[in-house]
């Protein structure tokens, strides 16, 4: 069933930095390990697959490709998250491997995204994947949109195995993380806000009251910010950003942040497609100067996934681009991403 | 009628650059003109204008002013933009100079702003105007909101007395304009744009067209701009930010903003109130992704002057921290102002 998986055309990224110590790991951990490998059947059944699956793909790789093409793993790809990121990889032109890893306690499915058949596999079976995985897609970028409680424990096989990778997922002990991932001598791209463009609109607000303190002194500040009614907390954008305001010499409390979670207002007063209610995150910042002569007002508005999937998208194309170009294996972030341009 | 103008109270900020060398230059002046000065009639009703006077403001000075106040002369103070700074420099505190010039073509006359009488020359008596001013307010400020045809010609006179200025008048040789002052080692604060906050939003735009080119590829864009309606061409303001969004990646000509002229639509599209119908600077940016799901809007709506005098005065206060601190002597803009911070 895997090896069927593992048909799919693997695409070499030219000049991508040499990972040829990672067969030598894998035979290693391979040896190491006492448990019996949960593969172990699909390789008795393809006991050539490395070699001959190798030339197969190499002769796909050639002639289906295009230059800027690389094989892209999404795990946590049978969730909302993992599904869009899998969707705009394949628009993107970009190879998607048919396998993916979920949470330790579902069990294995397919799914089909685009032209796919994506095998999904439990958690458990972590190690015998990524065997197979660094044998047949060497230039493989990760991406990790499961859960928040797999965090911790994701990146440091990631950081152990040596591939790029993108952690999209929210949650889990955070400084751990940064902590470990900076210490891994791995590339790797971690944020907590993947949507590209709101970002870069924060980073600005950011350098606005870094370069210009009190810029907006005296002036009245008001917050809204409307989200699915399942989210409980105030937005973590609108509190970077009103923190920025702060500096910017406006006096205001992070708790006079309006949060709108009525589905009528919703409509009404912030102006969400009744179709984007389970899924959205707007806000608007409005500020007024003393005497009410000048007023400002900041919107960001985004509706469903697509922002986060394409700021994914980019996040794996830049982490391809630092390989390739043997540039620093450190920890990037998406002000690193949105530095690098375009990359399409 | 001088003299009486100059018995304003003069305040001297204290460790401000020795100016000296004013006195002898002025001296020199007056020997060197052949035309009898203009002023000499009251000069030789006051004779001892200099010491007399000079003793008598010291004594105003210690006993009326704040620590932070200091002279400011406002040329063209019987504009409606001169006025307005006028009296947003005597709320922030500062020592209005009651003396203002205005277009040779004018004839002399007398106006109040807040407490004080200004008497308002015609720019034919300047020389003579600026002797009595640097005798008796070495520590001035000159602000200049005049009109386009006297910009060259006055930024010269301030360069060559070496009195610092802020240049708010627009028009005029501007290339010649920033040759000159960037020569003379003077302080000066030259800006089209003195409304601070705008500039501070127009400089986070270009930071991060700067920083993150491409971030908004493929993005529409939607510009509309509301001024009053003797205002012919398109808002330079909307020009410069629809630059920072060609860099960020979206596609938009220059011409495609759309001006707004008319009052009704001004007030029922734009919200503009019916009383800043002749006077406002309304903008309004609108991004949005290829696939409709991501909505940014930007806007900074503007009525009347307020902003801009406000911002006029920051660069006063700014050049008088400038020379205070012996800081370099040169052209300084709205960002350097914006840069400094809070200084009320």
């Amino acid at each position: 069933m895997l090896s069927k998986a593992l048909n799919a055309p693997q695409i070499s990224l030219t000049g991508l930095q040499n990972r040829d110590h990672l067969c030598s790991r894998v035979v290693y951990r391979r040896f190491a390990r006492n448990a019996r490998p949960l593969m172990s059947t699909v390789k008795r059944k393809s006991p050539c697959l490395c070699v001959a699956n190798a030339e197969k793909l190499e002769n796909a790789s050639t002639s289906t490709a295009s230059k800027t093409s690389f094989p892209v793993m999404v795990n946590g790809c049978a969730g909302n998250m993992g599904r869009a990121v899998a969707e705009a990889a394949l628009s993107a032109g970009l190879q998607l491997v048919p396998l993916s890893l979920t949470s330790p306690h579902l069990g294995n499915q397919k799914i089909q995204i685009g032209d796919v058949e994506v095998d999904v596999r439990s958690a458990s079976e972590k190690d015998d994947v990524y065997d197979l995985i660094l044998q047949n897609y060497p230039h493989v970028v990760v991406v990790d949109y499961t859960v928040p409680s797999a965090v911790n424990e994701n990146a440091e096989l990631y950081c152990r195995m040596g591939v790029p990778f993108v952690m999209g997922t929210t949650g889990g002990d955070r400084e751990k993380l940064l902590d470990v991932v900076r210490k891994s001598n791995n590339y790797a791209v971690i944020a907590p806000q993947m949507g590209k463009q709101v970002v870069a609109f924060q980073a600005a607000m950011e350098i606005m009251a870094e370069q210009f303190p009190e810029a907006f002194s005296g002036y009245k500040l008001e917050v809204t910010e409307s989200h699915q009614s399942s989210k409980v907390d105030t937005s973590g954008t609108a509190k970077a950003i009103v923190s920025c305001f702060q500096r910017l010499g406006v006096s205001y409390d992070l708790d006079q942040i309006k949060k709108v979670r009525d589905r009528t207002e919703q409509i009404e007063k912030m102006g969400v497609p009744e179709n984007y209610l389970g899924g959205h995150a707007f806000h608007t910042y409005s500020l007024t100067s003393p005497d009410n002569t000048v007023a400002f007002q900041f919107q960001h508005n985004v509706c469903g996934r697509s922002i986060y999937a394409q700021g994914t998208v980019d996040a794996v194309l830049f982490l391809a681009k630092k390989v390739k170009s043997n540039a620093e294996k450190r920890l990037y972030n998406m002000i690193d991403v949105l530095r690098e341009g375009n990359m399409r």
